[in-house]
């Protein structure tokens, strides 16, 4: 049965949730086929997440492989494939726990850096199943900075072979994913030496286990890097390479190549690689950072206007949390900044798709750029994401803290995604480098690309605005943000160029500002969503309910963002004091506005109770209900503790004794 | 072996690490005590937690019982009493990780709650261990609000006992500690009805377990809650009460009592109750804030001065990574941030000691400032201390993320005190209404609270540094925090004032202006903990080494918080946007001071390897052979798992068929 508290917050909704449902998905297409998967998988046993909760590390790895392995088979039998277009909602699907992603990265990479002749021989193995494949780059002690890696291959001109060891410790080959286990083969990135040469590093298929009894193979060490704070159902392994033998033929030479009497040649752009980065930053956003929030808010929003605490009227009955200005402040912002990044992930997509495009036509131009924004957004939205997620689970009090909530996952997965594919402070700074350079360029008349040509044409003058209302113009905030961003990019510039200028070596100049500059790189990432937010909504062409409320939720997240970082738009006194006032004001009321529709804004995501697997997320509120059967499937239920017998016993048995 | 980029931290520490360690301690003898308790817990096998990474919750359950009961035996054998100096240490040393914490709290209610027959009776039986006690007072659909509780316990005057329900599921006991599966007895939070009238809230011992065979006493439906993010060790439960009768001496009836005939006698204060909670809230602070976040700042600090990733110069080797600027900004304000909380823990203390003499005089005076600064102080502490877990956390990359660093624990643990003993913010709510109360005061002329008497005082003007070196007087930031704390709360009052005067409620309008009171609160609370810092460091009479260091954390303290939140100082201009400047340039030059002695200054903690239970955070900072070691234990590899014979082996045998 529906709680009524639950009901009585969907039969007020200023909008149709369906449409809206849609709308998000792309039209109504998209999400029939959307529901047809999850509808398939979820009625699968398989891929019931039911006990995950309860699960020891090694019954997740079990169970993931399972589902990996079972997964090959529905694909069949439901005429589903790789690039079908279902593919896309199999692994949201699935919520992330299942095995064998890093066999797609090896076939991926073979892909990418390997001849015609390696991927003749080696995707139909791998896309068959007949080796287990995984991507050996990151060591225990290196990990963004590529070139530092210590694992050698070093060419034997008389066998034709190259021998691959692990000089020391901190060389061992630390975190791949499904490479503990499972894997057969892996991909080793290692130190490339011809005759006593080093050429840097270079990709080498290496078996790693027997195919025929899942042995080490001789010369390798390897095994699973043990307990971590979620990502209990990957083996992340480790692996040591002794005097490790494989062909020639085993380095992906599609860019370059030892040849038989070891003359190395290169061949090829390279840029490509670059490009393959870009790609998995753009691809993580959506899958392992906006859909976790957004599913954290669905269970945070549901739960509060469910839970009651205190009473905000004497002689009324307790309150929902909901209604609560500091709850509304907690999570509102956090629903504004979901839809805010599921909007900026359709436009990086885009761009991707149109710089994908200008490549297949051996044009690069567009690569610095798209460079720049992949690093900056995935830098920005993990951060973003994750601390929502953390205040969603923070919001709901105890009960958010007990697993069962679902949130406590969502948090410890997701966190991850700040260090993963490319630690976020580093990414920032890339974005940052690109943001300095283009702004000397703008500032020396140069043409710039189209997301930074803002920073030719900033304006001077103050925030116009004269009253709280003021501030619900999409112009009014959009450039106060634009402002920011050139006046933080220019003010480091400045400092970087004077500190050059006095004499301070280029290097250290660039450390002494980084602190700025990551300033700097949210900034113009957070103005380039913000613009985005606006222009999605202006161009949303369904029933005005749906046009209303994005540009109530446009405005809280551009508010928000002011409101929460008063001091860069009070700096200089392009927003006055006073006018922050007005910010606080508008932000406030807007609090009050966005929660008669909180409900309905998270139901729109659209996640079936089984995908957010949480009792106090549920479709139907049943929170205490749900909280309760759910504790009693507990392992901790379903035996006395053998602590009673050895412990507690003997410590109240005293009393007898002593009577 | 020592790690030799740890020993070079150590030789250029400007101060004495020992002497620094004893003056935290708060003398030689302190220091030599807790060592010595350390010392023993450490060496005895029953309190090691090498396994805890790789347990699972019953595991944990199991070990802490073993812990508990051994502990009493330990206790017996040194010479250990619940009174004596050495057992502030004690939970410090075994880390928490130990049962039988609410059995505590059973003996403190029994005590503060209890007739003199009452405790006569429960305190040697609990003392002895002859019960196992627990403390029932949350319910699955009520926390803070205890008014709300839905308990009840009627009185029957026929058989002059107490009859206890849980009348529908939300009113089921939910969360208390020991309850799951340890406790016999526990203290049940009521509703008391006597001939139909409901008189509140009222506490009543229950046994819930047999004593003999420790089955479910009739009426009785208790289990385990189920998996939490951490605290596994303790078995936190649920309770229905269906009929349960208790003797009508059950009641704890030191302030109030129900006689034979049914009639409900009140007596005495209750304002000792108000007083447990404040000390509760204060000695939470040091153990489950405090302590964790220096660990989180030992373990990230030593492993970012042994961790080297990407060239800072050309040409050099890779730098350590405690030399980028963006690192030091990451962990060093946290490092500053432990000791300006270790300091307004020695001031809470203090105040409350002081606190604690007048009420045995019976002087309540000093209840409501020490209630609003506990409140006030654990809502901050706690939350600035698990963000700055989380930052060290995550500034330690990939590897922080792995269990074995010790950070993922340390981080879902110290989450829960943002939460736990009331929610921080209703507790920074409480502190507001104090507050503005006192605001009210002050600006009529009355008098007020020590902690306080600044709101009276306020003096008009701007911050009147020229440069900024200007900003390392602690007059001048001392100055800006007092006039922010002021302005915000002023402004709030002021905005209170308004809404009530144009007719709204008056609850309507304190919720309307509950986020500014947060604002408001946390500002108090920051400017006292600066000035307390500033004051402590003014004190200082030992060596002058550490005064100059202290000198400086406190600068970057106090500056880190300025840098942080620009806006409030900038908003009425008293912070100029040229002054801020200087604030971030002098913020940035001290990062790069305090850097040099980051490491000793995490050394003066004075963590035990074990205490730490860190592979990244060990003294001698050999962090990789520790990982991989550590790894070795994990159960993931100690046997081959099911999933290779069940699904990799049938996967990869399909290659075998098909050659």
């Amino acid at each position: 049965s529906m709680n009524p508290d639950l009901a009585s917050e969907r039969q007020t909704a200023s909008f149709s949730v369906e449409k809206l449902t849609t709308w998000l998905d792309g039209g109504a297409e998209q999400t029939r086929l959307r529901r047809a998967v999850v509808e398939a998988i979820e009625c699968d046993p398989v891929f019931s997440r039911e006990d995950q909760y309860f699960q020891s590390q090694n019954e997740r790895y079990e169970a993931a492989v399972r589902k990996a392995v079972h997964l090959q088979k529905k694909m069949q039998e439901m005429g589903w494939s790789e690039d079908g277009p279902e593919f896309k909602y199999i692994y949201r699907a699935v919520a992330g726990d299942i095995a064998f992603l890093l066999h797609r990265v090896f076939m991926r990479s073979v892909s990418m850096l390997g001849s015609d002749e390696q991927i003749a021989k080696w995707i139909p193995l791998a896309s068959q199943y007949q080796l287990i494949g995984s991507y050996a780059q990151t060591e225990l002690g290196h990990g963004t900075y590529l070139q530092g890696l210590e694992t050698t291959a070093v060419f034997d001109v008389t066998t034709q072979e190259f021998i691959l060891n692990t000089p020391k410790i901190s060389a061992m080959k630390w975190w791949p994913g499904d490479m503990g286990r499972s894997a057969t083969h892996t991909v080793v990135f290692a130190q490339l030496y011809v005759h006593g040469k080093c050429y840097g590093i270079h990709p080498f298929i290496v078996q790693i286990r027997s195919l025929q009894d899942h042995s080490l193979c001789p010369g390798i060490i390897a095994g699973d890097i043990g307990p971590k704070m979620n990502f209990e159902h990957i083996d992340n392994g480790y692996l040591m390479l002794q005097n490790v033998r494989v062909p020639r033929e085993n380095m992906l030479n599609k860019f370059c190549e030892v040849q038989p009497d070891g003359t190395y040649v290169r061949r090829g752009s390279q840029k490509i690689n670059y490009f393959t980065m870009t790609s998995v930053r753009i691809s993580l956003i959506s899958g392992e950072a906006v859909l976790p929030l957004m599913k954290a808010c669905t269970i945070a929003i549901r739960y509060s206007a469910v839970r009651r605490q205190s009473k905000l009227k004497p002689g009324e009955q307790e309150a929902k949390i909901l209604d609560y200005q500091t709850q509304q402040e907690k999570l509102l912002p956090q629903l504004a900044a979901a839809y805010a990044f599921h909007f900026i992930n359709d436009y990086l997509q885009e761009l991707f798709d149109r710089g994908y495009r200008d490549i297949q036509r051996k044009n690069f131009d567009t690569l610095p750029e798209l460079h720049a924004l992949s690093s900056g957004f995935k830098g920005m939205v993990t951060q973003c994401c994750t601390s929502g997620v953390e205040i969603c689970l923070r919001a709901c009090g105890g009960h958010g803290y007990s697993l069962l909530s679902g949130l406590p996952s969502l948090y410890t997965k997701i966190i991850a995604s700040c260090i993963y594919e490319g630690e976020n402070t580093i990414l920032l700074l890339q974005t940052a480098r690109f943001l300095i350079k283009c702004f000397m360029a703008a500032s020396t008349g140069q043409s710039v690309p189209p997301s930074v040509t803002y920073l030719a044409a900033a304006k001077p003058g103050n925030c116009p605005a004269k009253n709280k209302l003021d501030f619900l113009h999409p112009d009014i905030y959009t450039e106060a943000y634009q402002h920011v961003a050139v006046r933080l990019i220019s003010s480091t510039a400045a400092k970087l160029q004077d500190l050059i200028q006095s004499g301070v070596k280029k290097h250290d100049a660039w450390n002494r500002c980084t602190v700025q500059l990551v300033q700097a790189a949210k900034a113009h990432c957070h103005y380039i969503t913000v613009k985005n937010f606006v222009e999605t909504v202006e161009k949303i062409e369904t029933k005005a309910g749906i046009q209303k409320v994005m540009k109530d939720l446009c405005d809280l997240f551009a508010l928000y963002g002011i409101f929460s970082n008063t001091g860069v738009f009070l700096h200089d006194g392009y927003i006055s004091g006073a006018q922050m006032d007005m910010v606080t004001a508008s932000y406030l009321d807007l609090l009050a506005i966005i929660r008669k529709d909180a409900v309905p804004l998270v139901d729109a995501f659209d996640f079936t109770d089984k995908s957010l697997n949480s009792a106090l997320g549920s479709y139907d509120g049943q929170v205490y209900q749900r909280l309760y059967e759910w504790a009693q499937k507990s392992p901790t239920n379903k035996q006395i503790s053998p602590a009673y017998g050895k412990y507690l016993k003997p410590l109240l048995h005293n009393r007898l004794s002593k009577l």
